[in-house]
């Protein structure tokens, strides 16, 4: 029987891992040698592995599994552009600065983290219990300033006044949050100086296409623009039908204030877009019977706005019945998102679905739920799924007057009935000569009751209309006749709807890495990437036990035949005891390792090892690279690797 | 036995196949709607399929077959970089505009399509025979601006001066080509006005980092550099030995003056470069045994700079052991590049390997070969393969004051003596006080002839040094001893050089397209393009004979079985006849069809159709995917197939 393992041994220690991912290269500060730069971040080989298998299970798990239709577009993008979408008004933060050494500021994280600041010391002040659990829970945790707290007792009154702001903090406006840092005497909490008029900050990297510099643009902060620009082309290749998907995987850059924290706030990352365009009178999902028994853990919007955080458990079949979710296609894509994070190892027990509250929304947005996933800054957003209605379509569509639309053939034509007035264009222009014109114009511009009135009259002989402007004309009967006729539609036109799941890759990277971590028991100095084989950036360590020649062609045989089974392999054979090369390997995360020794020579048998467990077990070379296989490839575990494998016990200690 | 199929029965139309991609949406002007911006490029669902598949095999044939290790870097680059790097400097090209309208064009592009354009004029106006065809086999054909020819004689004085001016092309400064517009009276073809002077015009895309504008930052133009700042921690990820890869694909950005060309001269691009790191004392390859017989189309540096352009066929071997290819390694990348080409479907027919001349190479480049493939433009450069030798590894050394150096433990020591003096420090400061710094300097700078020269002068008493300034002093015996002694160094440190393999990944599609694509003999709006299973966006097009929901439940069992299989395939129940399902998926290069019918819901058959053939035959539903996987994988052929497969000769016509 397989070693049990207790991972939770040791407490999470942030800076040991965040050492072990960078001496091991997962990641690493971008222009390191030059200083680096705040918010960009170089993959190294295990992280650009991690980073390209997530990927490529996204792409099986959306694209391939739907059948959605893949882009791929440019990053530079015109200003008309974004200034259609409403970014280059919008998609800004409002900063300010510390008016003695320039340092910058987001303004309502200042605001929030002073605030905050004094509400904790006056707890410590009346010698209350620290609030710090509990708002270490809380979704913008994240965003707060370091502030140091000291113990000052407020009034009731401005307790009160303080915990209103805080609570409509992304309600305020530049100048209110400029008002707000001079009533309650707001300033930098690093220097104690006095900050400046809070300035908008628009978050796109701006530059200049083309040679003459009158073409301004910008590097996209989201793919999804693109998916829309491309509508029709998107519309003609799935024939004319919706509801389709496209999907983007792509690089997108934000231009962020003051970046803090590693990977959950940089200023360029890959991001996976889904933009599935439906019919907004029926936001049914063909395949929502597969996930309708999904359960996930709610926090809507109604829970938030109480003040409150208690989370549902609810299948995501009973949300969309009540209208906690809004519709079958939202409530397909939340339970689609939440199947693929567990595939690749996010911990469901840090896993919740929390809806965006009127005011936090992005501008496009009418309805949003948040992926979050909790780690060691708290709760994080790492997918998005928003309902963008048709906002997106209806903007370009007006700017450019190029149609984004649907043309639908109406199973059952709507059939309708109108009188409709026609004029003898001859005598017309003959007797009205330059009038006949805004004369045919007030005609058509009746309404049926009108046309009606005019029918009757000119049944009686001739009749007098007059213009808006009071002049007057009469017209014969024989001028215009006025008939009932039907008419018959056949074709609806709609702009659609757009549901779009959005992933932030690396976000979803970095917490998966902290949900893998953990130390050995015996000895927290080893540490453990406990990935699953999906998304592990080797697969199995190939141990000969030294460099001597004589194991080369075993050594090239097992690498031939796990690459022919379609299995990625490394071969270590570095000049280190097998127990630190095992060591390394636990921490790049590799789940299995070989082990090629003279017996291996004589008895062609090789030794597994199991990552976590650290349990051996022997068979033929050929019996264990079938058994990886299926490992990696989950058709068996660990449990039925053992029943297959005998235990080892051979006299070479290799730990 | 198959039937035949004649592919030449029409010349290549390049506007009916840009027609055909630009209708099946592999690629359409980026922001089309919005009238669209030159050099910037979306790909559709089929161009974004067959790059992805690219890259796959890329991928494969080099990152996992090579064990290279993988990067994935940040786009957006602080300038500091690219100042060290020489592309603030140097990646530049020298523009003019009309004095008038002013538009922009790249002066040497003017003074190239000037000269040629009354070259061409005054072969007319001899009566010669154009130029023209040969000419369409340069390889700076592209790069010609489009001019009218007006037939006008020149002396023969003027034409050995153009001649001459039009061979040095890539050698004149900017101010000299400003010299030359107007010594030559060279206009704005377009408009007839003249130009400005020449001005530097750099190509990348330059932003600002951060909110306070003072950190400028570029869009790299190479992904090269990230792999040169992160050499050290590849070193160490790699356990410190050479010869190792690193590799990356990701965006580039080239902020081209006024580009023409379609995917071949675009702003924004994906490239594929890997940087082989080599000891520049030993740039053998240990896998140089596997591509020694590869023979390539050589046209190397000597003969270009003769004036010709005849090629020859070698293989690596040879061409390494008569040093027309520098050295192993940059022959073994040259071969896998071949292969690799090959393997994706360009035709080896149109594919040459071309040296740079000395003037042309980039400002890192000490030798540079590039994978030059034909098409409808001329011979365009796909993929370079430079030695960048110990370049940017030095530059960025010396900058940061960071080592990117290997350290090696040498197997032999090397062993030396040497006289040294060593002073006596406390009667040295007692000594010579404020001197005694300059003294032991002026001694430790000594040569070996002098030290020993000192040492026998003062084994007979005091000793006179002077400095270079003519100062003296009179050293005591008893200040300082001089000895014979032995020293061993047991590590050799060096930087190492660079070989870099680049691929264009547009250009390489693009071209692949061209070689692909043919119109049917018996009908020329019928185009088909041929790419081969291993890339082509989809593989098999699953065609149910209507839309009927009888044939649902078999719809969707090829299906699953097919993606079990791992092929994938797409549906189209599109309320069309079953021809133009195909005539449309022959022009998405979709090798294979299966046709689902009533005999297939009666007995379980399918009938499968190749798309060059257009040949049908049939077998069970399990027996044909089964055909198919085996296809698509490559391990067996159409004739193959049909040997297992009966043709199909049913009533229904379903082309």
């Amino acid at each position: 029987a397989p070693s049990t393992v207790n991972k939770s041994a040791h407490p999470f220690d942030k800076p040991r891992l965040e050492a072990l991912l960078n001496r091991r290269f997962f990641y690493a500060p971008a222009f390191e040698i030059y200083g680096g730069v705040a918010g960009l971040y170089d993959y190294g080989p295990p992280g650009s592995s991690l980073q390209s298998n997530i990927i490529s299970e996204w792409r099986k798990h959306f694209i391939v599994s739907e059948n959605m239709l893949e882009l791929d577009t440019t990053i530079m993008t015109p200003a008309p552009v974004f200034e259609t979408s409403g970014h280059v008004a919008r998609f800004a933060d409002w900063m300010v600065k510390d008016v003695v050494n320039g340092e910058v500021l987001r303004a309502d994280h200042l605001v929030k983290g002073v605030l905050e600041g004094r509400l904790e010391g006056n707890r410590e002040a009346r010698g209350l219990e620290a609030k710090a659990k509990e708002e270490g829970e809380d979704a913008k945790k994240k965003k707060k300033l370091k502030v140091k707290v000291t113990a000052v007792k407020l009034t009731d009154e401005v307790v009160k006044e303080y915990e209103t702001i805080l609570a409509k903090l992304d309600n305020y406006s530049g100048p209110e949050l400029g008002e707000l840092c001079r009533t309650h005497h707001i300033k930098n909490p690093d220097t104690g100086n006095d900050v400046s008029e809070p300035q908008q900050f628009n978050l796109m990297f701006a530059s200049s296409i083309g040679p003459t510099g009158q073409h301004p643009g910008y590097l996209r902060p989201e793919t999804a623009q693109s998916h829309f620009l491309n509508f029709s082309r998107l519309l003609d290749f799935n024939n004319g039908r919706i509801p389709f998907a496209s999907a983007q995987i792509g690089r997108s850059f934000r231009n962020e204030i003051s970046p803090r924290a590693g990977l959950l706030r940089v200023r360029e990352f890959t991001m996976a877009e889904i933009e599935h365009f439906v019919d907004p009178e029926d936001k049914r999902h063909e395949r929502f019977h597969e996930v309708r028994d999904v359960v996930l853990v709610l926090l809507d919007r109604h829970v938030q706005a109480a003040g409150r955080t208690e989370v549902m458990n609810m299948s995501v079949g009973e949300a969309v019945e009540k209208g906690i979710i809004a519709n079958e296609t939202l409530g397909y894509f939340l339970a689609r998102i939440y199947q693929f994070l567990l595939k690749i190892g996010i911990n469901p027990q840090r896993l919740r679905f929390r809806q965006h509250m009127a005011n936090e929304m992005a501008h496009y947005a009418t309805d949003c739920w948040d992926a979050e996933i909790e780690n060691s800054t708290g709760w994080t957003e790492c997918v998005g799924c928003a309902d963008r209605a048709a906002y997106d379509l209806t903007v370009h569509s007006q700017k450019t007057g190029h149609p984004l639309v649907v043309r639908q053939a109406l199973k059952e034509p709507i059939v309708s009935e109108k009188e409709v007035a026609e004029f003898d264009k001859k005598l017309l222009g003959k007797t009205f000569r330059g009038d006949a014109g805004a004369l045919s114009k007030l005609v058509e511009s009746m309404d049926e009751s009108a046309l009606l009135k005019l029918k009757g009259e000119l049944a009686q002989g001739p009749a007098v209309v007059s213009t808006p402007g009071g002049k007057e004309f009469t017209l014969a009967p024989e001028l215009l006749t006025i008939e009932r006729r039907t008419f018959k539609q056949s074709i609806r036109e709609f702009t659609p709807n757009v549901i779009e799941p959005s992933f932030g890759l690396g976000r979803i990277l970095y917490t998966l890495l902290e949900h893998s971590f953990w130390c050995r028991e015996q000895d927290v100095e080893r540490g453990v990437l406990s990935l699953p084989p999906l998304v592990a950036p080797t697969k199995v360590l190939i141990v000969p036990l030294s460099a001597r020649q004589e194991f080369d062609p075993l050594v090239h045989e097992v690498s031939m035949k796990f690459r022919n089974a379609g299995i990625f392999s490394r071969v270590d054979d570095s000049n280190t005891s097998i127990g630190k090369r095992y060591a390394r390997n636990d921490e790049l995360g590799t789940p299995y390792g070989v082990t090629l020794d003279f017996a291996s020579v004589q008895n062609r048998t090789m030794t597994l090892r199991e990552r976590d467990t650290m349990d051996q077990r022997i068979g033929s070379i050929d019996e264990v690279i079938a058994t990886v296989t299926e490992l990696v490839q989950g058709t068996i575990d660990w449990d039925e690797a053992c029943k297959r494998l005998p235990a080892y016990d051979g006299v070479q200690a290799v730990e």
